[in-house]
Parts: structure tokens; sequence; C-alpha cells
């Protein structure tokens, strides 16, 4: 349409700019639907107009709704996201898909999640402005926004206990994950500040997954050892426990209660709707973003308020009090 | 530590080559542990390695699962998927989004869903090869696959039929979305075939989401319509349409059957897990990515077979004969 071959129009989008055929390139792009302007702005300026988020899965709904919180924020602002995974287990990934999103020409990253050090945050903010959830680190063009995990499982255990709750079993996360370390901290803190023991044989390790919950759910009630509510380290956990549960006619919350952690919206669609430490993962999404775009100097067109980054217990219907024989 | 300017470091990684400095920082890159072959090939062959994945929504699980697949079928050839989102409701994005990707550098892009036309998808494919999820259309770089989402309603429907369901309700998608028209087809489909008349007073309309079936649901029930059995358009539609019945007390599947479609590993984790048509979406991604690396002449290093690409009815927990009151 332009009079120009593909590979022009290639270099052009590129922002090798050829600016002989430029015009007419960019009339082509703006009967092609394309917009003009943002095209014109980032060929001008080298601005790319795109923020790169990294997360460890593109399947875990906690995250992208994370990535969602970023996107929403950025929209007004006209930048865009683009997303890479960087898998927790992998070792080297991470720092390789941060270096494919700083050649894609970005303006910024946000991590969310992942196992880089405080030194490689460091290192990379050096080259663009990071924003970082999950953590805590600071540099001149470093940021991050961290949730009190700890906090998040006392008040989950907590809750047990003022129900009257005294055999408490807990299913943790996958063990080299701070979140599931910090969560299970809170957890014995509950205890201590109740002046009651954890018996270690109702701690059992899950991992973050519905079948792991299960599994550990299953482990748990083969033991004979008797509790009458569950701290799961987070709601897929919960839901491979409730199913475990419901498998041996066992009732929810009647005979056993359960609290999760996440309150992801689908939680509040369980039967009977999920109990749960609430983690407010999209208004952190649109926190970062709004960091970031601070670190860029750019003047932020969204002034509405984004909501409270507290966690919030969000009782619903997995717990009750314990029943009467197990007083 | 290479001794040049971020502002270097950045032209060479954006393949603008500065070729007297680049021995320094490939050496950099690789202390900090970036991996120096695939940004060496990427510098001098201007392969990206590099797949662009649009999106409609980072936040539906559906589509994030194909993009898994995607990302675990690209990794054996050490190709890397970078995600964008287009947003159903938003007309302009689309295009605009996937000329982001392609001014991004990358080597062919993966289409999940989405309202482009058949014509912008040939005029796109003209630039960068393209396969499409969810569609039916060709070109010389455009490939498609697509599901039977109609004999998915089919399968659905039919089921319920055979377990001597005569009175069932349809809660639908949105319903522009070409998926949701096709469902409902299947649904009318299979009353047709068994000989039975459709009443339309049981067909209401939901939206794909929680809340839209959770409302659908008591709407039916506000009705006063009987009816035994619910075909609904997606899991989450049914996870809404539960609670609802939860909500009355009404027992599934002992007074109500359920089935879904979609078929997520969430949905064996429901309490009953959940009777759905499962989409092969996940072995969708992983087809895409193969066809996409054919498409680009890149030779195949994993031959393991994919999963089949069939619709499959998975008859679990929320399925059962009518109660005998309704016969």
């Amino acid at each position: 349409m332009a009079g120009v071959s593909a590979s022009t129009v290639s270099r052009i989008l590129n922002g090798q700019v050829d600016s002989s055929r430029r015009d007419a390139v960019e009339a082509a792009i703006k009967k092609l639907r394309f917009k003009p302007n943002l095209v014109a702005k980032s060929l001008r300026s080298g601005v790319s107009m795109t923020i790169g988020v990294l997360m460890q899965d593109f399947d875990n709904p906690y995250t992208s709704h994370a990535a969602t919180g970023v996107e929403d924020e950025l929209r007004s602002s006209g930048y865009t996201p683009i997303l890479v995974s960087g898998h927790w287990s992998r070792e080297g990934d991470e720092t390789e898909r941060v270096r494919l999103l700083m050649s894609r020409k970005i303006d910024g990253i946000v991590v969310i999640g992942g196992r880089l050090s405080d030194a490689q945050l460091l290192d990379l903010s050096e080259h663009q402005p990071i924003v970082v959830i999950g953590r805590e680190c600071h540099g001149p063009r470093l940021r991050s926004l961290d949730i009190d995990q700890r906090g998040g499982g006392y008040m989950a255990t907590r809750h047990l206990i003022e129900l009257g709750h005294r055999r408490i079993a807990h299913i943790s996360g996958i063990e080299y994950q701070p979140d599931a370390i910090a969560r299970m901290q809170g957890y014995m803190d509950a205890h201590r500040d109740a002046g009651l023991s954890v018996d270690q044989r109702l701690v059992v390790r899950g991992d973050f997954s519905e079948p792991g919950g299960l599994r550990a759910m299953q482990a748990l009630l083969d033991s004979g050892i008797g509790f009458t509510a569950v701290f799961a380290a987070n709601d897929p956990t919960l839901n491979g426990a409730r199913l475990a549960l419901f498998n041996r006619g066992i009732d929810v919350p009647g005979q056993v209660s359960l609290v999760g952690f996440d309150g992801l919206p689908p939680s509040e669609y369980c039967v009977p709707p999920t109990t749960t430490v609430r983690q407010p993962i999209y208004e952190m999404g649109c926190t970062a973003a709004r960091e970031l775009l601070r670190l860029l100097g750019v003047k932020q067109l969204n002034d509405t308020p984004i909501g409270s980054l507290e966690l919030r217990l969000v009782v619903r219907g997995t717990t009750a009090a314990p029943p009467h024989s197990a007083d």
C-alpha cells in the first residue's frame, strides 16, 4: 500500500527510520487502522510506550490478576504491557527473560515474584526502572511493594482460634518460597500469642496446588491425629483439601473448618464460599504500574484512588465453631 | 562492567551493533548470566527467537492455559513467547496490539480468540506468519486451529438427555461470541435429534462469568418454570449457577444436574467435581506453536505426540438421573 517493501515497513516499525519513505508508510499504517500517533511518537522519541512484565507462570491466576492490574492502570497513560514468564523452578531463565524484555525496547519493568536476588535486580535497574511485587528492595531506579504474608498467616489462624478451635492443622506451600515460609510463621505466631502449642504432626507439606492440598489432607486423615480446622497456604490448596474431605463424607464447616489464602474472585463462588485471607494483588499491580510511571517521569493521567493494599480476612462459609465432640 | 555506557549496551541489545565495543558488552552479558549464544545469535542473524502471543485477557484461565501450551512447546526449540492482550470488547485494540508485537522484533504470532476479521489476519500475515486458535481461516502464511464448539454443546446436552432429563435449561455465553452461539446450537441440535422441543423460557443469558451464572440461575429459579438439568456455557458459569442452587438448598446432582464446558484442571477439584466438556486448549497451544515453527522453517526438536485435539465429555459428580418426582 505504501509502495515500499515489507522489509522497509519492518525497518520503520523497528525504529530504524528510513525517513524518505516514512510518510508513505505512516499513511498506510493509518489506513490499516494502526494508531498513527502512537507509532509516530515511538518512531520519533525512542520511547516505546511499552512496559515489560515478568511473571512466573502464565497459568497462575494469582499473578495473572496482578498483570491485569498493571494493564488496567497503564491504559489511561497510553502504555501497553508485554508479558514474559520466568518459571520459579528454572534458574537462569529469569535473567534471560529480563534480557529478552530489555532487548524489546521497553521503557520499564514490573517483576511479579520470582527468585532474582536483590543484587541482580539492582544491576538490572541500571538499564531500566524496575518495580518488584512481593519483595522488599530499593535503589535509585528500583522500587518494591511487599505484602505482609506473615501477618496474613497470623490473621487466618487467629480467626480459627477465636472460633474455638484448638487442634489446627497447616498445609504449607512450596517450602523454599518466602511466602510459604512467612505464612507458616504467622500460623506459629498466632498459636504462641494464644498460649497454644503447635502439634508438629499437624503441619504437612503442600505445594500451592490442588493436587498437593488433596494429598496433604489424605495424609492428615490417614494419620488418625485429631484436628478440627486447617489453615491452607493458598486457595488451590484449600480446594484440594476440601475435595479430600468431601470424598470421605466429612462436612465443611460442620466437622472441619478451612481457611485459605489469596481470595481471588472465584473463591467467592465455591460451595460453600471460601473463608480466606484476601491479598490485594490486583491493587498491587495497579500500584506497581503507577510507581513505574512515576520513575519514568510520566505525568499520571489517572488519579482515582487504588483500593487498600492491606490484607483482609474474608469470612465466608468454610469456617464455623468446632463440633461439640471435639471440645 | 563492560566499560561502556548503559545506552551503548542498550543499543547493542537492540541490535544496533556497535562492533568495536560489542566484545566487552558480550563478556559482561555473560558474566551477568545472560545466555550469550542466544544474544549473539539474535544480534547476528536478525532472528529474535521470540513469538508474539495475542490473547484477549491476561486474567482468563482458559487462554492462559493455551499460552502455557505455546510456551511449553516452544521451549525445546529455544523460542520464547511474549504476550499482549487485545480485549474482546475494545475495537481497534487488537490491530494496535498486533502492530505492537510486530514492532518488537518477533518472528511469528499466535492469536488466541479475538475479533480480528479474516481479511485483517490475512493482511497481517504478510508481515509475519500467524497461527490462529479458535477460527477457521487460511493463507500462505496463515494457519488456524478450530474446535467444534457446536459438537461440544451437543455432547453436553445429549449426556443429560441420556440420563433421562427432559427439562434441560441452558445458560448461554456472551451473545456475540461465536463460541457461545455454536454451543447453544449444539444444545438445540441435541434436542432435535432426540425428538424433544426446547422450551425457550429455559434458555437464559449468561456472560461466561460466575456472577453471570449466579444471576441466570436465580432468574430461572424465580421464574418457577420446572427443569431438572442445566447445560452451562462454560465452567465459571456453572460455578455461579451451582452457588445459586446451594444458597437455596437445592442439591447437585440430586435435584438438579449441571454440565459445564472447558474442563480446566481446577474443575476436577470442585465439590462435587464438575461434569464438563473438556476443551483441548493446552494441546491447541502446543499445536499452534508447532505449526508456527513449521511456517518459520524451524527444524522441530520436539516430536513427542501432542494429546488429542478432540473435545471430550468428562463425567464427574454434577450429573445424575433426574429425581423421580420430575418424571
